[in-house]
């Protein structure tokens, strides 16, 4: 049988998860990995160990590939082009995927659709921080490099001209945003395919700690109906507008007076998406192979009326099968998803997934188990 | 992170969907195969070409590995007792696996139990077949293979001494057994880890097709409470007294008297549990895994009213890719599972489930699928 091969750049997990989801498509998955001992690397069976920094590895690793597709946005968009002008479809393709490289370009894109984002700028140098801080009615305000942050890193919370300093460090351009007061975040998880099918995933709450998410509940609790609408057509439209094909992820802030701003996009599999592999009809992994083979979408719907996703971080002690085994025990019905990485403190090694008819009691079990995988709680 | 390795013999569907169900677990897994070709070889990163008739092969695919387990059941027994000498953990170990290997060693065992069966008896020679028919009510009677046989191979439906001689042409031993009237088939799928914790799926409906599985319906219909219990029981009983560790399959005739009497065993992941992918809490390739690492087994409960598989076998047409596409189109919440194989007509290539609250159709969209992708219907 001749189906299709794709190939993946990037070798973390999510990478991983999306060969758990393709083996069931029947497809080919090949990998573009930085080591063998990538999370992916570990359970992919056609593993190209490489640079996605370099062309030559690129064009070799793209021969026999029906299309690329990434687990990260960090290869070089003239690289991609590169790829495109060779004949190899790219999805999401470079004009699409710039936005969510350079937050710069992303959010003067937004602004020309009409999308409502947090007030920005681009600053020059901390002077020009502290005007831009007396436009939007003072300190604090957030600065993020355009390019290169991810998961709290490239993102400053500064309350004097000083505190900006650090951000320009790296001589990476930096945007300058206004300090959203928000009540919660929110993420849009959408999927489209090239002849422009989209389906829309419930509006989700994702919760984060320093930075970093941490709790993922589906739907939003206790969200309007007409902001969860708004919310799924925003991102519907940003990813038909973008020419997104794949999975994007849209988070959001809801602001304490009623309204949604975006305030981030991904555009691939993403952890405010990790509930659907046990809590949707068609997890974003499978989606976002159906997407970029431009495969019919799979339903996007709900199984149960909550589910919760957790993440397990690393904590202090490097062995986490004896607290794993005791999670098992524990919660039958617990989904744990471990990504193969080592226990380094703070490090995302893998997430749980629970789900049920009451709210309070799917996110003690999910929360418990992480936190007990983490060594924060021993009972 | 040091979780442990499972090393499966056999490159098979099963094998390959195993692999799927350990990628969440955090698990290393490791493969013999006898081709690089295999289905399970087409996914799996850790994957030895041998052969399981080796020991030599074998002991040094083991190497390495915490538990041995399998995709079919056709290693030879000395071999497992040898690695069993040799300190590795197999499971289910040679005790156990011999009743799914055997078919007179297992009637011998479940009568010894207690553990109704159809009437049967080694029989030496076609005259033997035509006593044997005159004990249990005259012809046509059913004739097996004791070792070799599967999906209908190594198995005769004779109604004259003439039509036995077949039977009797690969010189392995003969089990008569008598024709069960039977309403229907059933399977009662449980799962025993090595420190006795058992789980069991619902009782299953397994409709075959000249001798191979075709459709599943989870839970069987209109099928007596009592009747489903004692099947479950039947399936635990028969896991515990005969060592099984790891998914055990009960394959069963429900009478039109109104009984359950035991057809099959199979000490795998099987056919008649592939539902539970997508129908239950815990996979059956989930919980195997579970089962021969003795970690606690997950939760075998239904996630909707209604489950059913149905085996996507070759029709005459090679490429089924186009066919796949029209299904997912037609289907957004068609389950489609893939097996990597080339298409030959009659072979087991894939197998699709659908899920709900309505059975007819649910039952409707599965078949549906089964038979658009065999090339049977084409609307």
């Amino acid at each position: 049988m001749t189906f299709p091969v794709v190939g993946m750049v990037g070798g973390g997990q999510l990478a991983r998860m999306t060969h758990e989801a393709g083996i069931p498509l029947g497809i080919s998955f090949k990998l573009l990995s930085d080591t063998p001992q990538d999370s992916a690397a570990l359970v992919v069976n056609d593993v190209v160990v490489g640079d996605y920094r370099d062309l030559a590895t690129l064009r070799a690793f793209a021969k026999g590939c029906d299309v690329i597709t990434f687990d990260h946005e960090h290869v070089p968009t003239e690289h991609l082009r590169a790829l495109e002008a060779d004949g190899i479809p790219v999805r999401p393709g470079p004009d699409a995927l710039v936005h969510a490289q350079d937050k710069g370009v992303m959010r003067a894109r937004l602004t020309a659709l009409g999308v409502p984002c947090p007030r920005h700028r681009i600053v020059t140098d901390p002077a020009d921080v502290a005007r831009f801080a007396a436009e939007v009615g003072g300190f604090p305000v957030v600065l993020k490099t355009v390019r290169g942050g991810y998961d709290g890193k490239g993102v400053w919370l500064v309350g004097t001209p000083a505190e900006a300093e650090d951000a320009f460090r790296a001589g990476v351009p930096v945007l300058g945003e206004e300090r959203v007061d928000f009540r919660r975040e929110l993420a849009a998880n959408v999927v489209r395919s090239p002849h422009g099918q989209a389906v829309a995933y419930p509006v989700v709450e994702s919760r984060q700690v320093a930075g970093v998410c941490d709790t993922v509940i589906a739907p939003a609790p206790e969200l309007a109906p007409g902001l969860a609408a708004s919310a799924q057509e925003t991102a519907l439209r940003i990813a038909t507008e973008l020419g997104v094909v794949g999975h994007l992820a849209v988070e959001l802030f809801e602001t304490r007076d009623g309204r949604v701003l975006v305030n981030e996009l991904a555009m691939r599999p993403h952890n405010s998406g990790h509930w659907t592999q046990d809590g949707a009809v068609t997890s974003q992994f499978a989606n976002h192979l159906r997407a970029v083979l431009d495969l019919p979408l799979g339903d996007p719907r709900a199984r149960a009326p909550w589910t919760v996703m957790a993440n397990v971080l690393g904590g202090d002690y490097p062995e986490m099968y004896p607290a794993y085994l005791h999670c098992m025990a524990r919660d039958p019905g617990l989904k744990i998803h471990m990504y193969g990485k080592d226990v380094r403190p703070g490090r995302k090694v893998g997430h749980v997934t629970t789900y049920g008819d009451d709210l309070a009691e799917v996110t003690e079990r999910a929360r418990h188990a992480a936190d007990y995988l983490r060594g924060l709680i021993d009972e």
